[in-house]
């Protein structure tokens, strides 16, 4: 395929991907096949000589839209939204493009320091600290990771390194070995799968901590389980608060917490995953205050802020604590300018070696939706969550399950889990809308996440007409 | 930005990317700036209002391309190639446009299902081993990973999660941290820093081995360095083989390590991060013999196989081996197919948790090429590395540092090393063309690597005037 070919066929995908988001709600949101439909659609073997572009578009249809869940269908609550607009989908045609790997500044200043510039800049829309930002003088930063996941683990591994140094200073003759088995990582029960797996990577113990009765982790409780695990021997040294946790938008009490880590030298993240975008709207700001006792703090742009995946916006206070963990330097790798100090090499910051350019879709969205922009779309899904509640609240049969904050509903039919069970699986069976449960205290609980771009009160007041209506089927069975 | 205006603007970046690949001759393949250039060239904080979408793609050229490193310049010989092609392209526009995260079967079946199948593709390319193919009823299989570096971290997290084990099943009172600090992970001194960096995530020891006059790791020297760690009461685990070094494109003798790895029941991970791609070629796949020894294999496809980074490939034997190390299951991730052993779900086989729909990238390459296309496209470039040894050759002043099998062509001035370091600084303050250097027993060594899709004979010819030319310049001065 040459230059002219790519012009013609571009500009198809381009119409493509327009029809598909533009008319998403005529597919069914999950798919009905089963698994290994797709092996027996296409060949056993990649061609021998190359095919005609036709003929792979038309397989487009034909093997793969049958098997998608539609993300973007305004009939998608599942999990939690995964961003997607046209700047950003603009943004990384461009990145394709250009194709340069960014792994230090002189693989391609550019890449890096719109990178540098951007997180500044969103970090200010957060108004996060001073101290995070890189400015020109500043010792804080900002990084894009491709996941929440890899800032946790980041995060948890620099933590590591500074706790082994620290022992290693005043106890010379003890090995990494031993130190690590002695080092303890505190985290919220609600936390994200991604801390446990953070702390089994690190091979260092995670300690869950039990949350209130809005499922989140007050002060007190960490600073006596400190104090237990100190009395036992063991080296606390890192703790992962949640902003907003998976199973409910609970918020972790960092006001609280943030101390109890600084004064036990523990290294405080922040995991914001999903709610993080909320804090650019001055009325959610107040949740993220705490943040100034934070090592490092994380959200996903690509999850509620209108950037396609991947795009996991990370910020240190001390730039020097990440990059000193893993700074690894073969000749290969250096360039001229990186003893200046000016510049930024971001494969210190991150697991991988490589990285695309993913920045410039940040420098796109902001600019085409402005800071007004965002936080209408952010406040849009929150109104249509409210909207969502009060007609749960309306109906006796149910009940709300946490406070609706965001937006994030989580509900339930009163009675046993395995009503619930059963309402969900009537849900998803059916295929018109899409919801994944949770588990609440025990209980089985329905979350119903406002996701796609696109949606829109007539289809919150669609899925509610869908849920009672299987409902209403559900409870006329004899078993009820 | 609505899908009408996508339409139009979606069009306008088809034709930009187009007219940018078609045209990148014209640029200087390095950029003239210093570190810091770009934050002055834009505010410093994000617009309040939306801006107009023409204003930003002027600053594309006013901002960004002024500080790019043109990796798809046919006069960029730097690290090794990244992979691109307007297929690869037409699939990434699709992949952002569907917009799923495939973590699980059920958050996207055809996203997971593809990668399988295309990865048993791949392998058949490659003829690699029948275990490694997930096939319908195989205990192997094959993954995407962004990165070689992640695949080489998850397959050594494995390793470690297998001896742990197995040491615990005969001492039940060793714990986790005493296991780690005698756990002996080993790799060539000349594979690549991500190696050395996944000993320090892990937290084990990582020998680095002494390699051949040719850069290779030879079967007799690990067995030994084996023997003598067990001798101290260490535990050794995993060898990392490299097939194509970064420094110089050696190839470790796996023929010799397999065998040592399989009787001292050490797991070992093969990367082929650039090399691998040659492998679908026949005369260049006995380069693989000795891969039925290994545990996992991976070569990055966003190298040389004209797929857009990220696409890293990733082969088990095993696949419970990397899904058993860090499986951890909330309900929210729970779907009702994942008991029932017909389902992959790829979020235990890597490091993050989210994931593009990536082969579809995989997709449309293969067929768009064909196998004979990707052979001829191969071979291409292995040809004009061929066309640069025989100039180098011929100009008595330099010599041939490491023999030249794929498209790799390491050189150096005879003399000293500061007269290289200053050759290849004229070479790239010059801008015309761009190369790293590596380090060869100790000497300074420039690599000249086939990296552009667009990079002809006329391309080898004019950088060996330029270097030549240059040389001259160098050699005239009073110093020499």
């Amino acid at each position: 395929m040459d230059g002219a070919e790519f012009r013609r066929r571009g500009k198809e995908m381009v119409d493509y991907v327009a029809d598909y988001l533009e008319k998403i709600e005529q597919r069914p949101v999950y798919p009905d096949v089963e698994p290994g439909y797709l092996r027996s659609l296409i060949p056993t073997e990649a061609p021998l000589e190359a095919e005609s572009y036709d003929d792979i578009l038309k397989d487009v249809e034909r093997v793969i839209m049958p098997g998608v869940t539609h993300w973007h269908s305004p009939y998608f609550f599942a999990y939690y939204p995964a961003a997607s607009s046209y700047p950003a989908m603009l943004a990384d045609m461009l990145c394709g493009g250009i194709g340069c790997i960014g792994f230090t500044w002189a693989a391609s200043p550019a890449c890096t320091e719109l990178e540098t510039v951007m997180l500044d800049w969103l970090g200010k829309m957060l108004h996060l600290p001073e101290q995070f930002l890189a400015g020109t003088h500043g010792h804080g930063g900002g990084v894009i990771q491709a996941t929440a996941s890899e800032a946790t683990l980041m995060s948890l591994l620099a933590a590591r390194c500074k706790a082994v140094r620290r022992v290693q200073a005043s106890n010379p003759e003890q090995s990494e070995g031993e130190i690590f088995s002695k080092l303890v990582a505190y985290t919220s029960d609600q936390a994200h799968s991604s801390v446990e797996r953070a702390g089994l990577i690190g091979g260092v113990i995670m300690r869950k901590i039990p949350t209130d009765d809005s499922y989140a982790v007050k002060g007190e409780i960490l600073k006596n389980m400190v104090k237990e695990d100190k009395a036992a021997g063991l080296i606390p040294f890192f703790f992962c608060a949640t902003l907003g946790t998976t199973p409910s938008c609970a918020f972790d009490h960092i006001t609280e917490l943030g101390p109890v880590c600084n004064e036990e030298n523990m290294w405080m993240h922040i995991d914001a995953a999903y709610a993080g975008s909320a804090f650019i709207c001055p009325e959610f700001r107040p949740l993220l205050n705490g943040v100034e006792f934070a090592d490092s703090f994380n959200f996903n742009t690509h999850k509620w802020l209108l950037v396609n995946f991947d795009c996991s916006a990370m910020w240190v206070k001390n730039r020097a604590d990440i990059v000193g963990a893993f700074k690894i330097e073969p000749l290969y790798l250096k360039h001229e300018n990186q003893e200046s100090g000016l510049v930024t090499d971001y494969r210190h910051w991150q697991i991988p070696l490589g990285r695309r350019f993913r920045s410039l879709k940040l420098w796109f969205v902001f600019r085409m939706y402005g800071l007004t922009g965002l936080q209408a779309h952010i406040r849009k899904h929150v109104g249509l969550a409210k909207e969502f509640e009060s007609l749960v609240r309306a109906d006796k049969r149910f009940e709300i399950c946490a406070k609706v904050i965001l937006g994030l509903v989580c509900f339930r039919l009163k009675g046993s889990n395995e009503l619930n069970q059963n309402l969900l699986k009537r849900i998803n069976d059916s295929k018109e809308i899409h919801l994944v449960p949770c588990q609440l205290s025990g209980r089985f609980v329905l979350r119903f996440a406002i996701c796609a771009r696109a949606t829109e009160s007539q289809h919150i007041q669609q899925a509610w007409r869908h849920i009672t209506q299987l409902t209403f089927e559900l409870l006329q069975e004899p078993d009820h």
